[in-house]
């Protein structure tokens, strides 16, 4: 016998940026868990299901909770916001899977894909990150500060396009300030950069601005920021990163 | 009067990986146009829209008719396969704004986020870009081979994930090669890497392999390639980037 685990993306916000089939699957759920926050943005419309989440820093016993519903049989997905696969709980789910999984009772996992941050972000502000690009989270929680740094130099250097998330946080104020310092080494001061607050959700808020006035914008844990490469303009208060078709004209 | 030209990512293939959004607004629209490839992948559904097609290279003659379309009144799309601001036309739309917009008769553009396939073909294969990554394209039609070795070595050098658009085409065989080559001064033989060929489409093959033999393996256009960074896994014969919750439990 094999049970299926589905680890959906939800997109940004209340849903109508979730895909087609993402909407599908949960629809044929018995049971959808998530953190808190993503179950109530799902709203009436699964209201049938048996909702179940766990608190933040509850991760790994969120995802002990899917394996068990499967293996009594129900049909189980996990949502993320953005997608399940980007930041999100799909690695720790196929960590898990060898421990409830075994010949008899096989488990599969099927991560369903969403539309991170970096994405509808990108839409909202422009076109920003229309070459080749970079995401990194300033977030140290899991991962040294000494890696994030060298990512950002790296990343400044090759002049990718960069979408930063987690720019901030009450115990990370100034991380914002500190990440664009780092990156001024390669970075001049007029590089068009901007940010989306609360994508998809009630108070949207979309800005454009230089480098230099990056570094001291107040941006919080619910912000998405981009910074152009050496190529990006400011067209009609949007940030562009141009591909280069023009000049097949 | 404002108008507005909706630029919307179809996602992968035949349109369930495309948002509820997406659907919603090219329902609305009395013309799509778009790449011929991308409008056959719509299918029955938008028969009762004016379908619009150019050629391939004549991408600003593309956007050129949305525009005409816009200003004959027409509510009028884009389509993209994957996002239209990531490597789409997004920018392209922007970069032409001006020469079509003024204050009598103004064009609004929206890009309607879609599933990249950095994104859907991570699903497929597990999940390779669960940490901070990189997308590069290795198509060096509109941007020099010099700049992408540069990005190459950077994304190396600084252990980010790395998803390779555009790894191979006819002309360009031995890329991924000449790729591997270049960031094999910092990724060791054994990092697990893969592959995702025709994502969302007909005969959708999924590869797991070394970065040893990624080099040799044969690649398209339609392929995206995942390169690990140094904690990628292979679980389930899936390719697995940790997020880092694990050690919290």
């Amino acid at each position: 016998m094999t049970n299926c685990i589905y680890i959906v993306g939800m997109g940004p916000g209340k849903g109508t940026k979730m895909t087609i089939e993402a909407r599908a699957i949960l629809k044929e759920m018995d049971t959808i868990i998530g953190y808190q926050v993503y179950l109530d943005l799902l709203g009436e419309e699964y209201s049938d299901k048996e909702l179940i989440s766990t608190p933040m820093k509850k991760e790994v016993e969120r995802c002990r909770i899917c394996y068990e519903k499967a293996l009594e049989g129900k049909k189980v997905a996990m949502v993320c916001s953005g997608d399940a696969g980007i930041y999100g709980m799909a690695s720790l789910m196929y960590e898990l899977l060898q421990e409830y999984s075994n010949p008899n009772k096989k488990i599969k996992l099927r991560v369903v894909p969403g539309i991170t941050a970096a994405i509808s972000g990108a839409a909202e502000i422009g076109a920003p990150l229309n070459h080749d690009f970079c995401v990194i989270s300033l977030s140290d929680l899991l991962t040294p500060w000494e890696k994030i740094e060298k990512r950002l130099k790296a990343a400044a250097y090759a002049d990718f396009a960069i979408a930063l998330y987690n720019p901030s946080s009450k115990k990370r104020s100034h991380y914002l300030e500190k990440a664009c310092i780092i990156m001024s080494e390669y970075i001049e001061n007029t590089r068009p950069c901007g940010y989306v607050k609360n994508i998809g959700r009630e108070g949207t808020e979309i800005k454009v601005c230089s480098f230099e006035e990056l570094k001291n914008e107040k941006v919080d844990m619910f912000t998405t920021v981009f910074i152009g490469n050496s190529c990006t303009k400011i067209i009609d208060n949007k940030l562009i990163t141009p591909r280069g078709y023009k000049k097949n004209e």
